[in-house]
């Protein structure tokens, strides 16, 4: 008969729901391709479980004038690289309010047992030259760590029906998002070989 | 007699040398105005200390040709709001490499001696809205919370001598940054607000 803490119990509960929810997800094809194989192992592992992540993408972000952070919109969402005439496609059938080109880093979530759990993710992170992210919440049972890149690009192109950014430059702009995104994805395959040595 | 253990000791420790490294640097006039009443009121508390912080700035950063973001240098850092002629001359100035345009959020680092004192602290940026950061580190007698805004805009400028972004989206892209960095601001004082009540 095994004697499990009341830690130990939390954990297992709380792993089991989210690798639940990782498996149909990914089952659904909602899960971005470049994490299955990280979040994979990190399904199979003892320690550790899944809790939300993104591989890192670029959007056209719609924001009503005057509005806060909280109403903005996705108005085209890419997790990959992009093409200028989506872009484009994009900024020319948008004319209201404000819209911003944005390519943001991948973003993970993991969850751990305990704080010793916590402090070897912190270490994985410090290998692989992550700096940003950190434990977010620590609950006996229930830590979980925030996992960032840093690679981001971000700025208004349209104001309602005034296009602040012509097309040249948007071509340099796009031409940046995507090598942005790929650093970032070096950056997140890093990541995942420096976990995969804890797992 | 008093008694005290190991993680105390470190702390007492770390708190004295941190709040040095502030009091020497703020007579310095090394620390950003919009930081001194929250570091000051950290300063006389019993349980915290600063480690390190910005209150939000304005850039113009330089990337050598095929550099790394290591080698990324500050041709301009503004610690305020920005006239759009200063972002002019610096554009005009820099002709090698990249130049990029950065309006970057606050960023603190706080410190403590466990982990109950950082747990306040995540309930305390949770409180004020803040959803990025994280206990970083997580050793016995010393705790660092980093505590990051959200607001930020970050793009190229300038290739070489060939200037991507024109006067006029220039001149957009300068009221957006300085509007962001105002909103940054009133997210700082909020934060401020609710750290206060549990120094």
């Amino acid at each position: 008969m095994v004697f499990l803490t009341v830690e130990k119990t939390r954990f297992e509960m709380v792993k089991k729901r989210h690798s639940k929810t990782y498996v149909d997800a990914k089952a659904e094809g909602m899960v971005d391709s470049q994490l299955i194989s990280l979040w994979d192992a990190v399904l199979k592992s003892e320690n550790y479980f899944s809790s939300s992540g993104c591989a890192g993408r670029i959007l056209l972000l719609g924001l009503p004038k005057n509005a806060s952070k909280k109403e903005a919109y996705f108005h085209r969402k890419f997790h990959r690289k992009v093409l200028l005439r989506e872009i484009i496609a994009g900024v020319e059938e948008n004319e209201k309010g404000e819209l911003w080109l944005k390519q943001e880093p991948f973003i993970l979530h993991i969850g751990c047992e305990n704080i010793s759990g916590a402090r070897e993710l912190l270490k994985v992170m410090r290998r692989a030259g992550i700096k940003r992210g950190g434990i977010m919440v620590a609950e006996p049972g229930k830590f979980i760590i925030e996992c960032q890149g840093t690679q981001s690009l971000s700025l208004p192109v349209k104001q309602g029906k005034t296009q602040i950014i012509g097309k040249e430059a948007l071509s340099e702009l796009v031409k940046e998002a995507n090598k942005k995104l790929e650093k970032n994805y070096v950056s997140l395959k890093k990541f995942e070989k420096e976990l995969d040595d804890i797992l």
